[in-house]
């Protein structure tokens, strides 16, 4: 089963105790795209600048990613993101943003995509997640992401989109903000009455979290020596698992769990190199590897 | 089999966003004590002053801990603890304490638990740490605990205590600390470079990590949604882990994983009730439910 994003492709500078790099390939979409086409061809959505760069995009299509709906704004340059980690990978500071193309885009899901069983809405406002899902006319399965200060401002919108959505893929401190609890087990089930019908918590180095109507279940993180740049470890995550649901074509709880794992080991191979670098040279056989070590990591 | 543990019985007054108690009954070894109890029989090594009631040892009594080696310091209150717990409940500030009891006290162990073959050396000095290892005859597994301050200044001797036991359990602040490595896998392959051959990282509500010469493994926390106070939590899953341990007499890779399973979950009770309360009425069986829920819980 094909498997649509709708998100963003970015410029990122980027510093981690690993070290510094300028202006490479970032972006909700390209993370999770990259991490998805292990599993499944996987269909973009998203607007670059006069600035990006042909290569960004045939390394893209070369990974298996439909790219025929990304849209090049001529007169804008590329959203661009500047963050610092330091000690705490869990955590990134913010040091520039520039919206450009993020600011204008209006995702507009070509006629080829609206038939996309399998959807995701990476971060976005909204108020743009809300006008794709208008445009989806057949989705068995759409998981949403958002951010922190769209639940702050906006919480009455992101509760839309959840509910209008199947489930949503969000980190600790955002199922912490949306639901209102402190205890993420608290927090996992008020969303579920809030109206997701399954919800998936990202712990970063901690593993992840998964809640249904009927169900929990957790997982470690796989045990990486040497995270270099953990930024798209949560995109990557939630590609390596909707392009696993996409694969095996469902969503019952033990493909929901089989999925969170392809996520954690996608995710695991991303933070070892520096932007989308690990996705160059990748393999599956490599994943379908580290997802044995990793089973055997949890199992009793 | 039996189970020695060497440790502290204490007076502590807690308060978490819960609550607050005052001098109510605490301390590792008694922590250690009444969560191994479901397991196995317990051999209790400390002190008390002479303000510790008699109705706390006829508690520990009656959960099947021998007391006869509980030291009574007629000349000394009883150890005390005070500490505060915020939102985040994963660490505790510390308001006051009295070390009484603690400052004094030379772990002697009686002739008749010279052979036990399972200890546990709670946090205290290294010095006292080594005593005690000096006067076992037969250890099969012993594993330590220790405390930040003690790697802080006495580095050397907490990793002799480490060498000369079997492994170690300790948090994962601890762990960073002593290996001196922010990576917590890192870490833990660096304290088995240092001389352990079993490190179980525990990491609050974010669950814990074997690694083995050989072998790795985690855990999540049990998903506890109401946590009344934390204090304890540690001590009731080393409890549980070398209690289940001794009840099946070995430390092969499969066992300590089903101990560790046993630790997170009798330490998931210790935390939903303040002090050692949980424990008074809590049965094997409720024990041996939530093993077999938490097991599909961790499930693939």
């Amino acid at each position: 089963m094909a498997l649509l994003v709708i998100g963003s492709l970015a410029f990122d500078d980027i510093e981690t105790p690993s070290g510094r790099v300028e202006r490479v390939l970032g972006g909700s979409a390209t993370y999770f795209a990259c991490a998805a086409s292990y599993y499944t061809p996987v269909q973009l959505v998203g607007a670059i600048g006069y600035d990006f760069p042909d290569q960004h995009l045939a390394f893209l299509e070369a990974r298996g990613v439909d790219i025929s709906a990304v849209e090049r704004m001529k007169d804008t340059p590329t959203f661009y993101w500047s963050g610092r980690y330091g000690d705490d990978l869990n955590e990134a500071q913010t040091l520039a943003v520039q919206l450009n193309t993020l600011e204008k885009f209006q995702p507009r899901v070509p006629e080829q995509f609206r038939d996309s069983k399998y959807v995701f809405l990476a971060n976005d406002s909204p108020k743009n997640q809300l006008a794709v899902l208008d445009q989806l006319r057949a989705p068995e399965l759409v998981l949403c992401d958002t951010r922190d200060f769209w639940i702050k401002d906006h919480r009455d919108s992101v509760i839309d989109v959840i509910r209008r959505s199947h489930g949503v893929v969000l980190n600790e401190g955002e199922a912490r903000m949306l639901a209102q609890e402190r205890n993420l087990v608290s927090a996992g089930r008020k969303i579920i009455e809030l109206g997701a019908r399954i919800v998936i918590i990202k712990k970063g180095e901690y593993g992840a979290f998964l809640i249904t109507l009927t169900d929990r279940f957790a997982i470690p993180a796989y045990p990486v020596e040497r995270v270099e740049d953990p930024t798209g470890a949560g995109d990557s995550f939630a590609g390596g698992l909707m392009g696993s649901l996409a694969q095996q074509n469902g969503s019952s709880v033990t493909q929901l769990k089989a999925a969170m794992v392809c996520g954690t080991v996608t995710a695991s191979f991303c933070v070892e190199a520096f932007s989308v670098e690990a996705f160059r040279n990748l393999d599956r056989q490599a994943l379908d590897q580290r997802y044995q070590e990793f089973t055997r990591f949890i199992s009793l």
